[in-house]
């Protein structure tokens, strides 16, 4: 069996021996006679994998009790709509600083059920950069500042996270587990599992506890942070599944070294493509050298035409995922923690070679 | 490897050939070099998965153009919240009947964003049965009436289903596909996937367009049925590893027949182990006849502790699952359409067999 070279944005590559393992265990976990999939949520044997995706994530991120860990269906998606409706008690606003696709989506949930501050925006730039410090305009009063840390269209992050006195809540969906973070700046972190994590079709919340204690009694239960965290995340049936990937990545990620290990190799990949883009005008990324992703690299070729042979010619070798967001156009590699090397330097080989043949 | 006999209420018992056709194509679906959980939603690969879970689902119940068939996370209870949230005007109230635990939830969360009318409640009478028509106490100008076709827990059903001039709204979860329904009597079917359909983690709901143009522009996007309508269940990314495993599902069930061949064989598997609890005073069933479920049989023993004894001597067996639900005790055996006759046969043998020896 050849394993394609997957740059997909989201669902994306997952580590080879994390499907290796889940397949060999699908029709029989640990001699239970049944699939994952077939066991009930409320078992001990499920119980104790849920703890070990719980636990994997603590000593991941380096997570404390002060945070609960939780593992909601929805997406980020949801979370765009949870935060405000959770976060943001009625008459008061909270700050958003808009990066780009992801951010905007999360500012137009929050404006459908208050208000919210216009912090900064890179609109006016395409979404070039992220903000410096004192470019944010900040509310006295705001009930949190939310930013998306890794904008997986605009391939742009903040190295930096910024300053605020309102509490910080971050979408981390494309590059949780990719670098370290200090978990202890944040009030609240959220992922969608599709890219470094797991499958799609949950999110990862990280909550510290007294954020949980705003929500006004006019949100639905299923909608509450303190429903899911009184639960251990099993208010309701969760994604037994995805629970069970997200162990399995998670013991992938410490096999590898852990989060700081992980980076070193993101770092490496990245440079790799970011060097061949830099090298000739051949090539152009469209972003701010300071606010450059690791994880989604986006370059331009110097024609719509040239981008389209170029992603025609990259299908033929095998390569997929290539294509830039519909949104924006253009060339993105996603290089997520499970993208092995190998692909990035074939990748990398081939625009050199296809760089010669247009010469 | 041996097959557990497995009554779990769900996540429960999935067809062996669906699991093996999903371990086979883990790492590499269709030649594709990738698992399916590694593909882009947006590819077409994908949208080919989708609209045969689609098409499967539209077969098998009948479902006409009328419909919307959408793939949403969150299982039933994220639906609980939806329902009121888009279908109850401002201002206006619903009808809901209280059959058992599933119900009361739905009710609990309609309960928090306004009016509901409690048009019957089983409470008083233990969640023995379902309501006669004409002990109904409907609105006349309800937005919907709420039903829970089959309670997982109490063990009783809807034979037939009520007669209303509100739209009628039923949550099927523990039931869809297990025997013929007329889709056009419902204005909305909604079913969390982990029983009948495959694994946890999204539900499928089957809505009739005009129903989602109700919803207040107040409610989030993600939160609107409309939403999920107009982008095909692909507003966000979706659980694409359950969407395929209800792919599957649909391929298997239209392999034995369809919902027709299957409701006989669920009434066999049913009347196999009513059989033997009507057959002695040893086993008592706490549901009246005419509302006993065929998905969920539950019984009880004289005393708790022989009941125990049971379980105990069950679970040595190899049987898995058919412990009551915690709040309520007694005896369970989920019989879900992938429960296959022969852990049925098992199961009233065991039984024969435990009466005996007690005797």
């Amino acid at each position: 069996m050849a394993r394609i070279h997957n740059f997909n944005a989201g669902p994306a590559a997952m580590p080879l021996s994390v499907l290796e393992r889940a397949q060999s265990e699908l029709l029989d976990l640990g001699g239970s006679g049944m699939s994952v999939m077939e066991m009930s949520h409320r078992s001990k044997e499920f119980q104790a994998i849920i703890d070990a995706a719980e636990a994997g994530i603590r000593r991941l991120m380096g997570v404390s009790d002060d945070y609960a860990v939780l593992f909601l269906q929805g997406g980020a998606s949801l979370q765009f709509a949870m935060l405000p409706m959770n976060l943001r008690r009625p008459g008061k606003s909270a700050d958003y600083v808009d990066t780009g696709s992801w951010a905007s989506k999360a500012i137009k949930e929050a404006k459908i059920t208050g208000a919210m501050n216009m912090a900064w925006s890179g609109k006016s730039e395409n979404y070039c950069r992220v903000p410096r410090q004192n470019e944010l305009k900040l509310l006295p009063d705001a009930e949190y500042l939310h930013i998306c840390t890794n904008e997986t269209i605009g391939g742009i992050r903040w190295m930096h996270f910024p300053e605020s006195s309102a509490p910080l809540v971050a979408d981390m969906s494309s590059e949780i587990l990719s670098r370290p973070v200090d978990v202890n700046r944040f009030a609240l972190i959220y992922a969608g599992a599709q890219k470094n994590l797991g499958p799609s079709g949950l999110a990862i919340v990280i909550i510290r506890k007294d954020m949980a204690e705003r929500t006004p009694d006019t949100v639905p239960f299923f909608l509450r942070y303190s429903t899911h965290i009184g639960e251990g995340s099993m208010y309701n049936t969760p994604n037994t599944w995805g629970i069970y990937m997200i162990k399995l990545t998670c013991e992938w990620v410490e096999s590898q070294g852990g989060v700081e290990a992980i980076q070193k190799i993101n770092e490496t990949k990245a440079r790799r493509l970011y060097e061949v883009i830099d090298s000739s005008d051949f090539w152009r990324s469209p972003v701010e050298k300071e606010s450059r992703s690791i994880m989604n690299i986006v370059w331009r070729l110097q024609s719509e035409a040239l981008e389209e042979r170029f992603l025609a010619g990259a299908k033929k070798e095998g390569f997929v995922g290539l294509k830039g967001h519909r949104s924006v156009g253009g060339i993105r590699a996603s290089i997520y923690n499970a993208v092995p090397m190998e692909s990035v330097d074939a990748l990398a080989s081939f625009m050199k070679h296809f760089e010669q043949q247009q010469g």
